[in-house]
């Protein structure tokens, strides 16, 4: 089986790593335009070879893992090059815009749209782990336009790599994940920039940040060149849930102006409720 | 050395369990108002006997570790109680309210005015565990108007429970202590609501949510009991803090909103920063 990694990243670099060890046939090819991702991947054991476009008539399996404004750019220009028997899929944080990219594509049937909920704040080739993918949910899209065969060749691997799957539509995948995910970035990135910018004379300040500010601003460790065209593409999403979220915080702020804080204890003990939300996750 | 513990939660429990394991000649008593705490605190080891203010002048060291709006009302009324070579340190997370209401006791000198940067989202006497307190930051306030005896006593403490000393004043305890913690709390809690209003009848949807989630959200499991009061506690500060973070939520949205994707990229560049300041933070 031979598998084509576009993007040598912390997702793609662990699915190469797990589809190595899940599948002894499996030869995992690298693509990436950042030539030091590929010899570090090289060299590291990620990948088995470097390759290029012109090589992917060869392939049984492409996995897209780039920015998702790129992934927009490249994936009707992957479909062009494959053979029919071929398995494209991405692994990109927004679905609408990419499904609707290929939509009409001759090859639309070889695509599958995934989101596999796995990533964390690091990123490059170094942070491809084993055993990324174990218990984590995959949001598929579109199944049904995806040729049966090629449905079947992918949920082989994802099974195989201990993934639970969800399906969705696209349009959905976008609203919801804009809360879940997009949201608790902007809100983190946000959080560092507040305080960096009020103690960024006084570095000494930082002894006394505990595990608390240090879980709540993870995220703002993520990679810009990855998060800033995610923003982009599900811009009215997010823009939606940050205004919700600034309405949440302006009227926190202002039951403590008002000195309501019976209220304010109110609206805690309500959101405890994450508690059971929780339960089960990471 | 009799030690009297005021309140057996998350860090006064932790707190008993650490000295009776360092100090071999310790005995740790519980005063608490919630009878099932003591019972429990007893049933797992974490006290060796129950007590009342009525034993407080046997005491060696107290640690008061209740809510701050309690303690603001208990630390006279134990300053009132115990003898001259008697240790009173409290835990809270606020300090200059605090400091000022004993600044004219009698009995100021046997106080010691500390924060230790070791709770969790965790609370109640099941949440006691060991080494709570190794490599974390305690910052003590106006260290001077404490008996020098006592503050060497309470070096002793903090040394063996494996802690680092910061002094600050209250003050400024106070008003840094909103942006690295208080702030945290609040951007998880309404983070928290946010999601949960929007999905609340929509339960699968947290199936969406990864790692990075429940990294931002992880807070806003935090006790209200506790929590009002901090935020009631440190007002000024904290309303500032929560004005300067919406003002950075609105204008990233407002970049959105205006596609000016290159800034928000250099924004989020600039705050990787973070990076560097975590490092050594859990």
């Amino acid at each position: 089986m031979n598998v084509f990694v576009i993007g040598i990243g912390h997702i793609g670099g662990s699915m190469a790593i797990d589809i190595k060890a899940a599948f002894n046939e499996a030869k995992v090819y690298g693509i990436d335009k950042n030539e030091e991702h590929l010899d570090k991947s090289l060299s590291l054991g990620v990948i088995d070879e470097k390759s290029t476009y012109s090589s992917l008539s060869e392939a049984d399996v492409v996995i897209i893992a780039i920015p998702v404004d790129v992934t927009v750019a490249e994936l009707p220009k992957v479909l062009d090059e494959v053979n029919e028997h071929c398995l494209v899929f991405d692994v990109s944080s927004t679905k609408e815009q990419l499904c609707k990219v290929v939509s009409k594509h001759k090859n639309r049937r070889n695509y599958l749209a995934t989101h596999p909920i796995a990533g964390t704040e690091f990123s490059g080739p170094e942070a491809a782990i084993a055993n990324l993918f174990r218990d984590k949910t995959n949001i598929i899209c579109e199944v049904e336009k995806t040729a049966f065969k090629l449905q079947e060749k992918a949920m082989n691997i994802f099974n195989r790599l201990g993934m639970r799957i969800r399906y969705m539509d696209p349009e959905s995948h976008d609203k919801h994940i804009a809360y879940v995910s997009h949201l608790s970035h902007i809100s983190s990135f946000m959080l560092g920039k507040t305080v960096i910018e009020k103690e960024k004379n006084e570095r000494d300040i930082f002894d006394m940040a505990g595990s608390g500010f240090a879980s709540t601003v993870r995220l703002a460790k993520s990679s810009p060149a990855m998060w800033a065209p995610i923003f982009e593409q599900n811009k009215e999403n997010v823009i939606e849930s940050l205004e919700e979220y600034i309405a949440n915080l302006t009227q926190f702020k202002e039951l403590m102006e008002h000195n309501d804080f019976s209220k304010i204890f109110q609206e805690m003990k309500e959101t405890n409720y994450i508690k059971s939300i929780l339960k089960g996750i990471a």
